[in-house]
């Protein structure tokens, strides 16, 4: 028996990485507890609390005896994952290091203010209150791009899209959606006309709350969800939370609407699987945590769009409907695939299905890049947002800020960079299907009668246990021979919604 | 307008304890969701972010700078308020110092283990296997002890009751139950005798979980408990948790026992009502905290046996139990009355009644002092157990090892010293009733009539708003006119259960 070379700098980090992984679960099971769980007088504790533990971290990754750490780490003797580890280590030591900490703060007051104002300007279509906070949010959010762009050398959007999804850049971005502007409408155009003459049957309510848990839950055990390592509860916006070791989804129920919550929980299942499968032996290490917002998403949709909406899982949530609410001829299997199938170009983001939901990403897109980039200003947003839903959907929202510009919390947030992880991930799980298609030849038969571990073993070998090993170029080609192929999306939804 | 004179090492101070409250914010919260949420599979990753929280707020009160700070903030021109602050600053710091992070850890481990093993070892009676984890945690305690004690003159035990009960002493707990000790076989055989006489009516279940908690939420409202800065959750172990922001209480459910959730709830919301209350401008400094473990114990007891389980009340409980659970024989107020005061020697102090409860507590308290002064070992336990569960309550518990001595969790966990506060509690719980009693002489008829602000507008402002700023003994004088008092407890139960 040899013993493992000395690396005490990278043994170092490793320690540093292990700590911050602790306190960063008391963080997460407190932002899960403000969503699911607190009363409306915590919240100024809590916010201080959180913001505490914020600075607390931002200190820890950016401590001044670091820098040489991860120089000195680098000259060890590692192996390929300890590399590879100490790579994503200089990555996350590099974008927290890039900003000085009155920066941080300044950033999350800003988007503190401008998200809890915009809670009440949205509904009340208060656009130029609006303007008034998310000015600020937009100039640190152009501030924050310019440091890091001066560090890196990427573009200053870039800097913002690279946190979400390492390695993507905007000129990749907008080759893939030119590809899907070219067809998009045209696709749209084909199903909706053709679904105009398939009848379809709505469920029929009420559907009590309770049932519809036990429903959730049952779903989420059938598509192995450990429930001894995680949990399902309720928030006004569903999210998955909480740490690897012990997720927490949450949905909302609505009593007038059956799908909502469980296509929600669903979707929120794919991300939990991939959290509770990430690499074990090196939890807290940034190699084993998700590669990017974009495989994380392309989990989630795998599960939700790719297996859930398909055919022959509709012969699997038929029953379990009707055990939950009883028979009625709209759990019928076939009525129930065109139900979750069914496509109607519309003004929501959240509420879209598969087929139009890249156009709401490309516009977020096309408009957050050169808000970023300084192109455009705050102001142009409503004037951008009216013309791409006439070009892109043949939407009308002119004079709705409520239900256009001022529909999603991202850019209230400040958070610039994420929406076209969506898409991104729909087009991934497109791929990782198509693999498993050709894997698992009779992949269909065998959902079906209810064996899914064809799709379940191959995601967790090929994207779950990999964590953060490689680029998600690499991953992809090991996992499908090919980078990110936007054909596979292409073929899917021609295959699902014009094949026969 | 006068500004306020410089104290610039006191406001280091106060700055140091708004930090660490906002990471004790993060710990709480992480407790309670430990025992009511957290999945199994959860629970190492949560005890590693624990220690790693307990590890930063060790190193936070132990701080180099923190003994001139204290010094010199103790010559700056503060007011009285600010002064008791500065007081309750350095008795922590004091104890936090006494311990060296080592046995720090070690304590903690040695506690974690031993209480770990106890939940399978009490169920199946294994006292050798118990011993031997427990022979460490006990030699732990007693060098916490020795190390305080050489620091503050002390004797070993009295330096662990002071954590829970500051300034308290054995001497004076002695005389205390000595006096309690003296009268209590006697009461107890006088009640049990002329209970027997009584015929009491059993409710009749099962009382379904979903109605069992409206009826505790509904209690809770009428009893004050603010609902926008807590929560009623269920766990195994009921208690009461959070933060004075945000207050998580708990409590557990069995369908076949009414009054087990609704008078644990009543209890806990005590707890939450002291905290909920406490001084909110000062919230985070330790003069802002509740004063003692007696203290509360005197507010949860002043709710749960003062007041619920006194005749005026059932007036109020009857129409809801009969709300929620329809009409029964049982649920008529003096049946109900007699329910909540039936005196029963028994093996479980925590199921013990008012009357019988003191004698567990004397019990524990005698054998706690001598295992911590050195004067017995941890294997003398059973004899002293039997023996004196024979004495105080005439009860046999020879060889039962599961509901005798190994039926507490606070021994595995190294909580020396907590008991005596639950009998302190409620003595003072006796004594605060008095006084309202004399502010108020037709309480009973008030509270009969459901009006409850007597007692709540006296706690308010005698006990709750006063936080740590009295030491107990100035507490209790100024609310009630002369310290601790264990006569008015004796009168209470005399009355209550002797009284016509």
């Amino acid at each position: 028996m040899t013993s493992a070379p000395a690396t005490p700098a990278y043994d170092t980090l490793v320690q540093l990485h292990r700590r911050l992984h602790r306190f960063e679960h008391l963080q997460s099971i407190a932002w899960w507890d403000q969503a699911s769980n607190m009363p409306p007088k915590g919240n100024e504790a809590r916010a201080a609390a959180l913001g505490e533990m914020a600075a607390l971290l931002h200190r820890m990754r950016t401590a001044p005896g670091l820098r040489d750490d991860i120089a000195r780490a680098e000259q060890e003797p590692l192996d390929d994952l300890q590399r590879a580890n100490l790579r994503e280590i200089r990555r996350e030591w590099q974008r927290a290091n890039a900003l000085p900490e009155a920066l941080v703060e300044a950033k999350s007051l800003a988007a503190s203010k401008c998200e809890h104002a915009w809670r009440v300007q949205r509904p009340t279509e208060d656009w130029p209150g609006f303007l008034e906070n998310f000015r600020p949010v937009l100039a640190l959010a152009r501030e924050e791009a310019t440091l890091l762009s001066q560090q890196s050398g990427l573009s200053r959007y870039d800097t913002l899209l690279d946190r979400f999804e390492p390695d993507m850049r905007s000129a990749t971005v907008e080759r893939l959606f030119a590809d899907v502007r070219g067809w998009l409408p045209g696709l749209i155009e084909q199903v909706t006309q053709r679904q105009a003459r398939a009848a379809v049957t709505q469920p029929s309510g009420p559907f009590p709350r309770a049932q519809q848990r036990a429903l959730c839950h049952e779903v989420m055990q059938l598509l192995g969800f450990d429930f001894d390592a995680g949990r399902l509860d309720e928030s006004t916006h569903p999210f998955s939370g909480g740490v690897p070791e012990d997720v927490r989804l949450t949905t909302r129920y609505r009593e007038d609407d059956l799908l909502q919550a469980l296509m929600g929980t669903i979707h929120e299942t794919g991300h939990a699987r991939y959290e509770q499968n990430l690499p074990r032996a090196l939890l807290g290490q940034p190699v084993a945590q998700a590669r990017s917002m974009g495989l994380h998403e392309s989990q989630s949709l795998a599960f939700e769009m790719q297996l859930a909406c398909g055919r022959p899982f509709a012969a699997q949530l038929a029953p379990l409907l009707v055990r939950h609410f009883g028979p009625q001829p709209a759990f019928e299997p076939d009525n129930l695939h065109r139900l979750l199938t069914r496509v109607q170009p519309g003004l929501i983001r959240v509420d879209a299905d598969e087929v139009t939901y890249p156009a709401h990403v490309i516009l977020r897109f096309e408009i957050e890049r050169a808000l970023i980039e300084g192109e455009i200003e705050a102001e142009d947003i409503p004037a951008l947002w009216d013309e791409k839903m006439m070009t892109l959907l043949g939407v009308d929202t002119r004079g709705n800020y409520r239900d256009g510009c001022l529909q999603d919390v991202h850019w209230p947030e400040g958070m610039f960079g994420y929406f076209p992880c969506y898409t991104l991930g729909a087009m991934y799980a497109a791929q990782w299907f198509a693999a498993i298609r050709r894997a698992t030849p009779d992949l269909d038969v065998r959902v079906a009668s209810g064996d899914l571990a064809p799709v379940f073993d191959w995601l967790r070998e090929q994207i779950w246990l990999q964590g953060s090993r490689w680029s998600a170029d690499e991953l992809a080609v090991r996992a499908s021979g090919e980078v990110l192929n936007p054909a596979h999306f292409r073929a899917h939804l021609e295959d699902r919604y014009l094949g026969d």
